[in-house]
């Protein structure tokens, strides 16, 4: 049994982070591949020692399996990944190029989006990073014009990401081109989406409710 | 055999790019594991659709290996790892702190250094990321006051993410803490880093005369 940990409670309001909160990463995954799994929670106000030796960092999620806990939610996917081929399919060149694009969304693709956000995303006009954001957007088009996938032309954990950092993107305002707004449509109409989503929004109103009772 | 593609030339000057670009990485593991490899060269200053085939963003490195092409210089370092134990234990605890560490090196800490240096590193006195760069920072320092290594107890390929990007930000004029500074230079004392890193500088010094004669 697998146990994917987040905040108890994080601040409501119109644009989230309710429903872009990372642990969504870990349940999406946990869905698609049938894996079982519960959700616990660890304080959001109070990051207390215990909270920094599971993720040094003070954030969510981390993943406990067993005896192993791992953070990072893109290491999580990919430990994950390991567990069932509908997130990784296991030739060889497919999971190369799964592993590739999985690392892109982290390392070419939020590694500008997420600092652009911090940024003041599209509410600030003269963003620093707008243009090399830009630029990426442009690349990544022109990779989804011949495919339906991000990589090894099937679902895999790698679309989980990509489309989750894009989706975000959007979500800061910047707008996407018809095309990767198609895939990350595409993506994120998929059942195992939907119910991490609900998931995640349901798991944070509740802990609305309990903090006002 | 595997083949390291990198750029032909790139421009030289006092604080590089020379001796801080990414086949770095993929040769140090490498030489680590002992793996067999050759480096080839694409055009940095005509980067034509071949090379955006295999590498969108229009980036290097990729490796090659038999019939698989593989990008992004992480995703490479995780790939070269299912070949050496060397570079990742396979027990599975330590296999998955491995994983953590390098996506954290990619995703919680490069995804914030290398943004920083895009906006001036330390020379921009007001630089809006340097407040939570030396947050991760001071993080990573907790982490390392009481380990040699950043996983699994011994030298894994999260070292060589892990310092690499430590190093590329102390170039670009952000003081390390004393504990990271120890780090950084016990790592890249190894003889595998070295190598590395001359054999890099002397690839693009030969491309200089190659242009001048």
């Amino acid at each position: 049994m697998l146990t994917i940990w987040t905040y108890d409670w994080i601040p409501g309001g119109d644009k989230g982070p309710r429903g872009f909160v990372r642990d969504l990463r870990l349940r999406w995954a946990c869905e698609e591949a049938k894996l079982d799994y519960v959700v616990k929670s660890t304080s959001f106000e109070d990051r207390g020692p215990d909270h920094f030796k599971r993720q040094p960092f003070g954030q969510i999620p981390f993943l406990e399996d067993g005896g192993i806990t791992i953070f990072e939610s893109g290491a999580c996917l990919l430990y994950l990944a390991n567990k069932s081929e509908v997130l990784m399919p296991r030739d060889k060149a497919d999971a190369a190029e799964t592993l590739q694009w999985t690392v892109a969304a982290l390392n070419s693709f939020e590694m500008i989006s997420v600092p652009w956000f911090f940024l003041g995303g599209s509410k600030k006009p003269d963003n620093p990073l707008s243009d090399w954001l830009e630029k990426r957007l442009g690349h990544i088009e022109g990779v989804l014009q011949d495919r339906e996938w991000i990589a090894a032309a099937q679902f895999t954990v790698a679309d989980i990401i990509m489309a989750d950092v894009l989706r975000q993107t959007r979500a800061a305002g910047m707008p996407l081109r018809p095309i990767i707004q198609d895939y990350v449509h595409r993506i994120c109409a998929r059942p195992a989406f939907e119910k991490a989503y609900a998931d995640q929004v349901a798991h944070f109103t509740a802990a609305d409710k309990a903090r006002s009772s």
